[in-house]
């Protein structure tokens, strides 16, 4: 390591990496500290101009030790997961030069060298929409290009994995499978990408962030629960998502909604299954889930073809998948008429993310959604009920791109002198 | 038949049935005309003190067709359920002689007299709390009595099996299996008694009646879609419920109440995941349920063994089954205290049934239900919340004896003269 004194330096890289909604679920591992799951998964990449983890990673030989800040605070790293991804990322570590800076660093330099992490997620990180996996997802792709791995990005989805399964998927664009492998060191337990985020580009992703006060299981402490205790889940494991990814490859190849759609609902109700059939259960989804998918229910069956996928992480919260843009103008109204927002909402921030589809819904403002009609699937006997503040907000999107590089030092959440937040 | 003219005669039977609360789960039919099951199950007869059907039977050369008022209403009789009850009683009627009434019928006489039927519940019909079971059983063992059939209970409880499922384990006391039986003709579906009201009476059983405004899917209806559509049913009827039959009957028989709740609770859950896992989803729970739930479970665990089971049918009430009379009472406290009455209902009217648990809990009036403190295994720290109204009230009850015949004329519904309702 060339390091002239009275020249410090710091080397840094800001990268940008999309979160991902599972439509095939992961639930269950079958190694705790390798994360190895017990089935396959697949799932779409969420556009990340609406969700997604800027992560800026930068290394100095005066940094005394490894530290993080996520959304500005400062957070432990000695958390097992966190120092395997480190730890595996550190190993594969090249020789880098930057010849501007008069900076060389060496594959065995990198072993002493500290890192400065600082992550921003532009969603609420309580939401319950899958921070973790995105956060990750960034912190490996960072890493891996600040340290220059050789590795290709299937490799690196094996290393993001170890720090949050669902993160492996975030390492692509568009549709992804991860597969669950075979060998015990996990070195097969890698995502892969089934079709680029062009390859479907009229889906529309309208999510419904719940209001909750139930304070939910974490996902690691669910799944350990469920493969102890559940009776189906094996079952589920062994004899049914098998076939389900199959099914879903041949859906999203084919872009075949009415496929896609059942299948997506399906797995995600299936999952929500096992969680109850864990002892002791496990209740994600609530009341509001239940009449958003009661709502898309009726109107896929009055249509006779599905227009909206529906699916429910492990929280309340619905992603809701559109065929196309006019169906997801339609699904917004429905939703809207609904779950109107409370009084003291502005509609602005009742619906965020791509506002486009708003304005094909034709509403504009607060009035717009007060004279919204039922829908005409609702039987005129039925007298309709409104659930008011029921949702927090909507956020509008598509699926999207895989993680990039931000050059635009702007974008930096790291200092370029003193590698510390801005 | 002896009928002389100008001495008209009406001959009538009195009966009261018991309902039924499953602790090892129904659902999914292999016959849906016979009402056959796919899977052995367990009940516990619930004492008819508090819930149960009146049915008064008569009849009368001066019938000219079958009559039934179901709760004082005439109602239509032409169901195939209905049919299929009164083909296969009359064809199984044997003599009738009344010396005192100079009547006599032969088994000859049975096929063209007509019947009246009267039947009352003495709980709200429309709460969910299996109504149709108590029904069932009331309209077969009273016609039964009526036609003097020779048949024993468990050939009984074949027929009431084909108007409703679940009527056939309540023509027991105590606790009931359902056999599912092998034969294409259903004749080896049947109730047997797995041990009376008097083997394990210090169970008390509270339930929750809880309000919901959603339309909840019937049980028929929704048992053949979950039969058609879920990938978990098959494996849930004939993989996990054998065994937990098998366990549950070992529990009875040992009054060992720890596997008793856990089969209890496991089995419910199972119904419902199952429920959600078919296309469309089934939600019976709702969040009152799923609180009612998580309250038990809190409990259960701060304790280290069970102290209640919970149980919920096609629908949002919770069945809650305690120990003996002193966990009964801190289980009420502890419902009290989470679910108290809007402030316009009377403590009267919001626990009914044994009001003697009410007494144990030391609960006399509102007061005493505010001044309730939080149950101790809620953490301190966590604030607490309450959820008034959410329950419509509770009902303390235990394990009851199967039918009686009702011999004082003042029970009976219908009039002994003119054989129409009172």
């Amino acid at each position: 390591m060339t390091e002239e004194s009275g020249n410090k330096w710091v080397l840094m890289v800001t990268a940008q990496t999309p979160t991902n909604i599972a439509v095939i679920k992961y639930w269950g591992k079958r190694d705790e500290k390798l994360i190895l799951p017990i089935n396959d998964s697949i799932s779409v990449t969420l556009d990340p101009s609406h969700l997604c983890t800027t992560t800026s990673v930068a290394v100095s030989p005066d940094f005394t030790h490894d530290r993080m800040w996520l959304n500005g605070k400062e957070i432990s790293l000695s958390g097992g997961r966190f120092q395997n991804c480190l730890r595996e990322i550190r190993s594969r570590a090249s020789e880098v030069e930057d010849d501007e800076k008069g900076i060389k660093i060496t594959k065995k330099d990198w072993e002493k060298l500290h890192v400065h992490i600082a992550s921003y997620n532009n969603f609420p990180t309580a939401a319950g929409l899958a921070s973790s996996a995105a956060g990750f997802a960034c912190l490996v792709f960072s890493l891996a290009k600040l340290m220059n791995l050789k590795e290709d990005q299937s490799k690196l989805s094996s290393i993001a994995r170890q720090g949050s399964g669902s993160a492996c998927r975030s390492l692509f664009g568009g549709f992804v499978k991860w597969i669950m492998g075979k060998e015990k060191n996990g070195s097969d337990s890698v995502a892969v990408q089934l079709a680029d985020e062009n390859h479907w580009d009229d889906l529309v992703i309208i999510i419904a962030v719940v209001s909750s006060r139930q304070k939910e299981t974490s996902s690691t402490s669910g799944m350990l629960e469920t493969v102890e205790t559940s009776m189906l889940i094996q079952h589920r494991a062994k004899e049914v998502v098998p076939k389900r990814i199959i099914q879903m490859e041949e859906a999203i190849k084919k872009r075949d909604f009415p496929s896609f759609a059942h299948l997506a609902c399906a797995d995600s109700n299936q999952f929500h299954a096992v969680c109850l059939d864990t002892t002791p259960p496990i209740f994600y989804m609530n009341d509001t889930s239940h009449r958003i998918i009661s709502c898309v229910e009726k109107w896929n069956r009055s249509e006779g073809t599905p227009q909206v996928a529906y699916t429910f992480d492990a929280g309340p919260n619905a992603v809701l998948i559109s065929h196309n843009r006019k169906t997801a103008a339609h699904l917004l109204q429905r939703l809207l008429f609904y779950f109107p927002p409370n009084s003291d909402t502005d509609l602005n921030s009742y619906v965020i993310g791509d506002k486009t589809i708003l304005q094909d819904a034709g509403i504009q403002d607060m009035k717009d959604v007060e004279a919204l009609a039922p829908p005409p699937e609702i039987k005129d006997n039925i007298p309709t009920h409104k659930y008011k503040g029921d949702v927090s907000y909507f956020i509008c999107t598509r699926p999207g791109r895989g993680p990039v590089l931000l050059t635009d030092s702007s974008q930096a959440l790291l200092d370029h002198k003193t590698g510390l937040p801005k």
